[in-house]
């Protein structure tokens, strides 16, 4: 049943449409952090690597991480960032379609990936093009010279949804390799990864998956082809017996090899908890849910608030889980709207963006935010100057 | 003054000589880290990115750790694993040197530092080559087909300390670029970068910096270089303005370019409290108390234990802040000493290695663990069958 407000620790009076952004602290995470600093850390010291099996953390957290990506357990390993895993699956895509030259994503995906994917062509200094379509022209754009097609299944401006199986198809029709994005999908809709078939996928945890600022990151391989795939992050931890200290790397013959470094303990612990909030939770709920919340607040939005303009996708079908609006002046709106307690966040250039959670988000706060908006808006309160200084993070 | 024993929390009844391979807990670390998850996380969600600095954070770290090694405010990055720092810094390192084919190293560099070479050498596909000569003929393997040199200062295994200024000063008369490796460094002796004029220097912070299980590491680059440095992993955050979206990377103008993705910022959080235990602390004098703890341990360990050989040089001029002996059932001795309540590591074959760190530990700490190894060698209780199972982490 949802929502499940009660396995979070939600400051009184806000209403949070921003975990699509950084989800909210669940409350066993807290403890557990507590746990692991002062009972393992501090108590067991080097002796909690086994005595805690801090060694098998990142394989636990990558096997139910898995479990609401369609995943089979063993084929998503965990650890660093979301833009180093872009990296690893570039790169390896790469290596398994020799003569090829083109990296085909979207103009619309996340900065990040693009980026490293341009990090990439530059170091490799070997002819490689990124290609960066708009969103709608990607399917037409896969052609026989594209090596590997890198795409966010949501849009974290709009919130357009790929068809992550139609797209996976034409990408392999076309001989290429599918690398997904799911930062926006994993936990805010069901991914049936195994069945799409795609080569690889990545996402991080700290939006959908509630487990904290600068939670590790995961990435999925393709159980079949695991052992195709050349490791250029080579770090030990990927190693097949990474305590040999063997001189020569040797990857693990599973998805493990595309871990790196040592694993970050306790970020790992707190996504651990954080992802106890999905026991007996079905993600086509979620879904469901998520839909209600999202059509409940375009329409309550559009009826209040003219002077706003839709930009996510009307069809619920085409949209994940969140609702942008453009309006010129959207940051002073996002931060007045902050200061009233609905937050939500803007994109640079002109979209505010609103994220539901259907976990810890109901009806009546949709509502409530929708109104709060309309008084923004009608009261003109969002031309404070107060709401115009710029921060950091947007 | 040294000791600051009550500066951490230390389990009764434990010698802890693993410091060099995980650091304990300082005390105000476990606050911090609650303050971080319950208050900022919790209390201020997405806001906390503004409201408690955490974008900041890596920074100001970054210049925390820059005052430990030698380094300007401004020189270090922090984030990630070791492992991918080194990829950064040699990826980086090569593209400097373009004509030269040969990286150099030396075979007892810790394993990931030699993987993460080999993985960037495939990955390159352009005809590199690691070097990896024994460490005492290093300095003669620098030829002008040297790119790179990159080394650990201090050996994993020995504790054997390489000449930082005379390695630096033979890489730049050969023209190639100088990458050290600070891991068993920082925080373990002075260490003056900016006087050795190194292009380079990684690092990580969970050992003598105390910043706990998988804290995150750190990169310099040498501030005249910074704008050559060509960051092969173009992270959103090494982004010249991460904020702006903009689909084309341009990097930082600083140290920054070095960082990739989101930061961990509850392990940060973590390693700024623990970075506190170094206010007031002099380099020189923990230096200078560390060479008499190893000194101690040495003179009484031989006077007590015949059957090991030192594995560390034996002048303490050559030889970080570990002592290491050899001895081939090692893994057993040192499984019966943790038991005991002296905690060290083993390092495959044969190396018992124990770490000293004055902030925590002093001669009675020293002679009382000599006193165990003692009595575990001559009475033979390492051979217990108890001791001889192999754990996950040895």
């Amino acid at each position: 049943m949802l929502p499940r407000k009660d396995l979070f620790e939600l400051p009184e009076g806000v209403i949070y449409l921003d975990g699509n952004s950084l989800g909210p602290l669940p409350k066993g995470a807290q403890e557990r952090a507590m746990r692991t600093i002062s009972q393992e850390w501090g108590g067991e010291l080097i002796r909690a690597w086994n005595s805690a099996d801090w060694m098998s953390l990142p394989q636990k957290v990558g096997d139910r991480i898995a479990g609401l990506i369609g995943a089979a357990p063993g084929s998503v390993a965990t650890g660093d960032t979301l833009s180093i895993k872009v990296y690893q699956a570039l790169a390896a895509a790469l290596k398994m379609r020799p003569g090829r030259k083109v990296i085909l994503s979207d103009k619309g995906n996340f900065p990040t990936d693009l980026y490293m994917a341009q990090g990439l062509i530059k170091t490799l200094d070997a002819g490689y093009e990124l290609r960066t379509p708009a969103p709608e022209d990607v399917a037409d754009a896969i052609t026989d010279e594209v090596a590997v097609v890198m795409l966010t299944q949501v849009d974290y401006r709009s919130g357009r949804l790929h068809d992550m199986q139609a797209i996976t198809e034409k990408a392999h029709a076309a001989g290429a390799v599918m690398i997904w994005d799911l930062a926006h999908s994993a936990g805010a809709l069901p991914v049936d990864l195994a069945g799409s078939n795609a080569e690889f996928a990545v996402g991080c945890t700290y939006k959908y998956l509630n487990g904290g600022p600068g939670a590790p990151a995961f990435i999925y391989a393709r159980p079949d082809i695991v052992e195709d795939v050349e490791p250029a992050l080579a770090g030990w931890l990927g190693h097949a017996a990474p305590f040999a200290m063997d001189p020569a790397y040797s990857p693990a013959m599973s998805t493990e090899r595309l871990r790196v470094g040592t694993p970050p303990v306790v970020q790992l612990s707190l996504l651990d908890a954080a992802l106890d909030v999905w026991d007996g939770v079905s993600l086509s709920d979620i879904r469901a849910a998520s839909i209600d919340l999202c059509e409940t607040f375009i329409a309550e939005v559009e009826a209040r608030c003219p002077m706003v303009t839709l930009a996510s996708p009307r069809d619920a079908q085409q949209r994940g889980s969140q609702v942008s609006f453009a309006f010129d002046p959207g940051y002073p709106v996002v931060q007045a709207l902050i200061d009233h307690g609905v937050i939500g966040d803007f994109r640079a250039p002109n979209i505010m963006r609103f994220g539901f959670t259907p976990l810890y988000i109901d009806q009546a706060d949709v509502i409530r935010a929708a109104e709060i908006l309309e008084t923004i808006m009608t009261e003109g309160l969002w031309k404070d100057p107060k709401y115009h200084q710029v921060s950091k993070v947007t």
